[in-house]
């Protein structure tokens, strides 16, 4: 059988290992000649492609529910459940989604993007049957990184003291996040996947005992005593933590041994309550470039699948925004001892890597863990330190109440720098970072500021270090900036709060934040070629909002645009709407951002399109809203 | 010495434990005539005098730094640090805090209110000690319930990741959270408490050893090296989750035997790297009636001493809002057995406690895991489930991302019930439900209401109970309802999107969310009396917001007040001061709230008089704001 014809996983059902091993090459191939074509996670799903088999080969799918944690490693659990036609389209707009969706396809059970989510979705599942009364198995595929996942822990905690309630978590042990793990967790994962399992423990125990003189020979009748003592004593130092949490363990497995991973699962679908498969598998597993650098391969663009070099776009690009931060924050940490870098598994998507590489002391690597990471910030805000957090936009909502808690109630000079606000294109809604505006502005002591460019970044970096009174939080966008002039040293910190004109002009108001400072410019030359001219501000600050140079003008002017790449609802043009009616400035206020809907997966500027964002999108907006003309009529 | 005359903590050097004894009743009495009067925690700090004497025997509280988890029972510190004078204005406006707040004195280096933060806390500080050579203790008190969340366990996992950073953790383990605990890790910590400290089964194994006939009398060359063998093995027994993650585990100890306490913590501080000490203790401590009801007595309003008996209110109250939740949710429960109703250790609090009583097996406590609480909720919901999840406002901003994530962006119709929105009272800014409109409105497919009193809430309930078509938000106060009547049955669930028209006026728009639609109304009679006629329009939702109702009588009146307990920033206003905007309709809008200040503790009503939002004030604000009259003048 070939892997195209497989539409359903219980095809799987009375297939050979060897069978099955000649469907995992074929998963292998068309995952690698995918991803080499279109980008996306490589290593995570080559890691798992016996897994996948194993586990399908010993479940009913018709009725058993695999939930996969993160999502990026399902791709072979994709090319299993009737998607192999259409992975072509992978991470493409209206294409197979990069993660998981509950409604792309009915083998998805549960939606995931962020990591530690599944053993909380699957022991609803597993609840909500054994309530029921129906009968399917749960079963939760998490990776080691996830596990230090904070929900993760929870989520065991929880099932470990529920011993009716069967819950098969595997727990895919690849000993790495993104990049190497942190933590006691992975660490001692690590020492099991270095050690023998049990069984062969209990034996060579046993063994031993033999080898001393006298026992082995005279004490026969004492032996099954001591031994079954010595047993007692000694099951434990394997999976101890998870069997002193309630979990039956079994492991460490070959994760790339067929008959080994059918065997274990055949024997874990056996025992009754909450059992943890430990299965050992390595990240990039047969395509060696990846197994070699399984940093460099966890995800790619586009590249050669012989060399493994990335296929260069057609032209040089500037500079991307995460790689000016980390150029510029690197800089100022030489400078500045009390800087520390923090991330939450994700060195090298924030550039902290080169903090680590540059100031190994003024780095600190929390694992996935942005509870921990923001309220240990706040630990070291205490002590004086310049904590600077670098979460993307859409992690940041895990540690929402320690910033309202543990920061801003505390008003703490924690520095967070969200990078992926905005649009993020092929990621799809899981990784849209959206709400940030919204859920950090109406926090008090907070300062919240985003850059029109990536030199105004670099700007803000410098503010936010310098910003010792507070908390202040900086959001910039996935992707390269326009390729404006750097500055290598002699910034100025921003006055907080204050915004800058661009461009004057009596017929319309624009205000700009962030990344559609530039827009709003394009658009007002747009809006110029057919003779109405605005003034467009680039706001820099949502809050303190600088309501003394918009207010006035806005009053002047009489027509308001706001531009923004973040949801409407409480976002930046809200704040400006507010500040307008608390001053009694009664003029008409278009807000132009992203509405009350989720964003697909899709590259950026099809996103921007879609939600009418772009340059010549914002002018036709602005005539039709206020100059009743459609520009596209005129151009 | 008498424990007023301590007025800083080092003064406890030097005393012996006969004095410190003596201390320790007087901190008792203290603690207990205070809450007893005031209301407030009283399990919790009555359990903890003796590890807070023992511990501050052992350090230089001038250098050394004791982070406290939640707060609720740092009491016993806070009289050992120079608040014994005013110690008896606990928990009033003003007065000393009944948690943690950094700026209250000098040895609250953290402040608290949420539970599991501290050990983050601490490891910031002790990773900014190393970083600037300085010389300090950094210590985490931490409750066993606390352990159960998951950002406890992200900050265990890094710590024992860090050999290098010396940390202590000082486990308070009482085997309660405010409930009976859950989950696996109490299981666990119990199970030590209840065995022997490690050295005994050492001693022990060796004894047993040497009973087995032969081998010890005969096998003295070999005893040796089997003994260091079981040794070993039998270390982990005890402590073994705690030792397998890195930290150097001592205990369980006797939390209130002063001796042993003290040599445990000077034994801990010799120890390199994190150290974990478990101290066994029983909340309620030497208050032989909250030590027999440690739910009861977790915290109290003010009640007799002599028989534990709450002191009757002056005149009867109308229900706590959270009474008829419950009661009500109960009453749908039985009627259909999809209802299922999570709470994050809240069970009565939230009043699902009646639920666990009638209908055990439609009721899950997570412990304080507010993040798995949802994410399992979500899981309940894709098997068509009806997940009810009772979470305070404050303790729902734990789950941020997960209601995002694995919730709204998979449209699955979770019920949330938002327990304590908006002013809370005496508990202060930790726990103050401000800005749930603000966080969850921007999120897509969620629905978000409040009722104006208790009777509305029965019909929200029901509302959300039915809303099968994706997730939906019900927020309502801390405290007693009006006491309008209440039905048995035969509810309705409301439309959803609607609001109502209360009171008809041409002179300004009124428009109210839950429970600041009843001072609305008030406002609007005090108008009246100065011939000002208020339409007022309960609201009911604010996502989505009835434009079809407010609109056209906003736009005909022209002018508009809107009325929420909760943030003005990004909040219900805010909502209508947007729709008002999309639709072109220019009319002013003042929003009452709550501005963008933390919220101290206080009375609710003074609270609230600070903020402007008594029904006098509103009518005040009013006439200022539209109609340039003072109603106290007129008054």
């Amino acid at each position: 059988m070939h892997l195209s014809e497989i539409t359903h996983p219980n095809q799987l059902h009375g297939l050979s290992v060897r069978q099955l091993q000649q469907i995992a090459r074929q998963i292998r191939d068309k995952h690698l000649q995918t991803v080499a074509v279109n980008g996306g996670h490589l290593g995570p799903g080559l890691g798992v492609v016996e897994l996948t088999l194993g586990l399908y080969q010993t479940l009913d799918l018709d009725r058993d529910k695999v939930i996969w944690d993160v999502g990026h490693q399902a791709y072979p659990h994709k090319l299993l459940t009737g998607r192999y036609d259409r992975f072509h389209t992978l991470r493409q707009k209206d294409g197979v989604a990069g993660y998981l969706k509950l409604c792309e396809n009915k083998f998805d059970h549960f939606g995931a993007g962020h990591a530690s989510t599944s053993i909380s979705a699957a022991l609803g599942m597993a609840l909500a049957r054994d309530l029921k009364g129906e009968k399917f198995k749960a079963v939760a595929v998490i990776g080691d990184g996830a596990l230090t996942g904070g929900m993760a822990l929870e989520a065991i905690n929880h099932a470990g003291h529920l011993p009716k309630t069967n819950l098969l978590v595997v727990l895919n042990d690849n000993d790495m996040s993104i990049s190497r793990n942190v933590g006691a967790i992975p660490r001692y994962l690590n020492k099991m996947r270095l050690s023998q399992p049990v069984q062969f423990i209990k034996d060579n125990l046993e063994e031993q005992f033999k080898q001393i003189p006298f026992v082995g020979e005279s004490l026969s009748p004492e032996l099954g005593r001591i031994k079954e003592g010595m047993k007692r004593l000694a099951v434990p130092k394997v999976g101890a933590v998870f069997e002193e949490l309630g979990f039956t363990y079994i492991g460490p497995v070959d994760g790339h041994n067929l008959e080994e991973l059918i065997a274990t699962f055949q024997q874990a679908h056996q025992i009754p309550g909450p059992v943890l498969v430990h299965v050992s598998t390595v990240k990039g597993k047969g395509y060696e470039i990846a197994e070699l650098d399984q940093v460099g391969y966890h995800a790619q663009s586009p590249f050669n699948v012989a060399t493994g070099k990335a296929i260069p776009s057609s032209k040089p690009k500037p500079p991307a925004y995460a790689k000016v931060f980390s150029h510029t924050l690197v800089k100022l940490a030489e400078q500045n001892p009390k800087i520390v870098g923090i991330t939450a598994a994700m060195a090298t998507g924030t550039g902290l890597d080169k903090l680590q590489a540059k100031l190994p002391n003024q780095y600190i690597d929390v694992g996935i863990a942005e509870q921990h990471a923001i309220t240990l910030a706040a630990g070291l805000a205490t002590q004086g330190m310049r904590p600077v957090a670098a979460i993307y936009s859409t992690f940041l909502q895990r540690a929402y109440d320690q910033i309202i808690h543990d920061v801003c109630i505390q008003n703490l000079p924690v520095f967070f720098c969200l990078d992926r606000a905005g649009i993020v294109g092929s990621d799809g809604p899981t990784h849209q970072g959206m709400y940030d505006i919204a859920y950090l502005r109406c926090i008090p002591n907070m300062a919240i500021m985003a850059p029109k460019d990536e030199a105004e970044l670099q700007s803000m970096v410098v503010t936010g270090v310098n910003h010792t009174s507070g908390p202040i939080a900086m959001r910039y966008p996935r992707g390269n900036g326009y390729g404006v002039p750097l500055m290598e040293e002699g910034w100025e910190p921003l006055e907080i709060g204050k915004g800058e004109i661009l461009r004057t002009g009596d017929d319309v108001l624009i205000v700009g934040y962030g990344t559609m400072v530039y827009p709003g410019m394009q658009a007002a030359e747009i809006l110029s070629e057919h003779g109405i001219e605005a003034t467009v501000i680039n706001a820099r600050f949502v809050k303190p909002l600088d309501t003394e140079l918009i207010l006035p003008l806005a009053k002047k002017i009489g027509r308001v645009i706001t531009l923004e790449e973040g949801c409407v609802m409480g976002g930046f043009g809200s704040a400006i709407a507010e500040a307008l009616l608390d001053a009694d400035i009664l003029v008409p206020v278009k807000r132009f951002g992203v509405p009350d809907v989720l964003v697909d997966h899709a590259e950026p500027n099809e996103s921007k399109t879609e939600l009418g964002l772009t340059s010549h999108q914002i002018a036709e907006r602005v005539l039709q809203a206020f100059f009743k003309q459609q520009v596209s009529a005129v151009v």
